[in-house]
């Protein structure tokens, strides 16, 4: 019902709401690079520089959250229902926190060398948030909804990929790691790195709800 | 708000959304019936059927998912809210994926012998998804609320049994088993079964606040 | 769109939901106080007090749930949007059920000694129960938005603290505990306890969402 062509006019000429979606979305790729330069650096001092790095990406996405739901509150108009504004906001978050998650237990659990398939999954984290922050910077000029369904449709296979690589994972640990601890250790990181391209799926789905609402 | 009679109306004469409803609600019992299949299944070659025949499922639940989003996107008037075919049909394709996540990880993990609570886990999703298709089935005809209601009170009391089963298997496994990789293992089979109840019941949710808005 | 003044006049009428809310968000804290005092109770017998305690306020969780969704159903007018009281009542059963979910577990593994991050999770329990209590209170007096948003931001951040020692209560395990049979069952204890906190956050977001409608 909620104004289908009203919201075209405007879109346009939101000046609050796109530049912070920007800006989230930017910071969620920034999150997925870094967790793939942790996992790929070479010395002590740039698995620290990454470490605080994406503590400091975590703190600004809280940052930009909360600026977007500043505005959710004293603005009467949205250029997307409020609850779609609310759903996507909680997708990024949720992708940075996993992902910051990951990088804390890499932290504490002091692991120090990763094999190919956690490497594999925070490159896929890298791609899958630069395809979502395509998507997002998108959103504000809906004549790309082709581009866009590419991104998210990127975003799903990418997701899937994740999938794949988690399990064959953990069948491969099953088979060749004796150490059960270690196993259970490496299963947490896989685990959270496989978790941040599922909240990267659920921002999507959020962005494809919002453009069926708007067809 | 959204049209309350207004909605009587229009069901009866839905003719592109119900029949995709309903191709989902099969599938997805055929997918409980393969996945209790494959667990009970006597020869290698009959095992190899079933996996092979849930990965059928798992590619036809995402093409019916595809075409349900298609025509979300293509009509301007739907038999429910858009928002609330779009959560029914992520949840039943949700569904899908952990049986399909399930009989994957069987398949990777080598498991060929199964205990009585990764069967009876198997038959209660056989069960399940049988009561979810009909609660589906008789969405078109609101005059049989009260059998969709039993349907959904049948699938919250499924899902209730799935966790205490899951919960006396883990128990019993930290009990007898010695083999912490095996208990790992069991644990993240059974855990994927017991999620497929879980998002059964997530449907059987929606199918409520359907029920609601319309009543 | 959803009749933002138009709420403002029902609110203060409405004697059907509010008290229902309070009740299940009295109940809740119930749960939350339940658990704790179950992880540091001294004798046999307070312990199956306390776990058999934890089952009845489960059940009335449940009683309380379906009156809420039974007013749902016969009710017009409700106070706020009928999705989000939905989402609302889901979010406080999720917390009931993984609090119950914890304390079944506890019985099932016979785990009668608690380390002091279990203990401190229940603590964080039954404090982050205490503000969803308050804020729920509050609820039906608009006017003290204010002390609203100061227990949102309190459960947040004792979701946060939670995570926090969930990680770092595993990160310990993984140093000090051999038997990794004891860290499966340690582990997922401690996931039941921070899950918990985590579904009280979900709680706190819908609150928040309902706030920003109103704004």
């Amino acid at each position: 019902m909620s104004g289908f062509g009203f919201l075209k006019y405007f879109i346009p000429q939101d000046r609050k709401f796109f530049p912070l979606f920007d800006k989230a979305a930017s910071n969620v790729h920034e999150g997925g690079k870094a967790i793939y330069a942790l996992v790929t650096c070479q010395t002590p001092e740039e698995r620290v520089h990454y470490l605080r790095l994406i503590e400091k990406i975590e703190h600004m996405g809280d940052e930009i959250t909360h600026e977007i739901f500043k505005e959710l509150g004293s603005n009467f108009i949205t250029p997307f229902d409020r609850e779609d504004i609310h759903r996507l906001v909680t997708a990024i978050d949720d992708i940075i926190d996993y992902i910051h998650g990951s990088s804390k237990r890499i932290e504490l659990y002091k692991l120090t060398e990763f094999d190919s398939d956690i490497i594999k999954l925070a490159e896929l984290i890298q791609q899958t948030t630069d395809e979502l922050r395509r998507a997002v910077l998108e959103l504000k000029n809906m004549k790309k909804m082709r581009d866009i369904t590419a991104s998210l449709v990127r975003i799903n296979s990418i997701e899937n990929h994740a999938d794949d690589i988690f399990d064959h994972a953990v069948a491969g640990l099953f088979e060749k790691e004796t150490n059960a601890v270690r196993i259970i250790m490496v299963k947490e990181i896989l685990q959270g790195l496989e978790t941040a391209t599922d909240k990267c799926e659920d921002a999507a789905n959020v962005i494809e709800s919002i453009m069926i609402k708007m067809a």
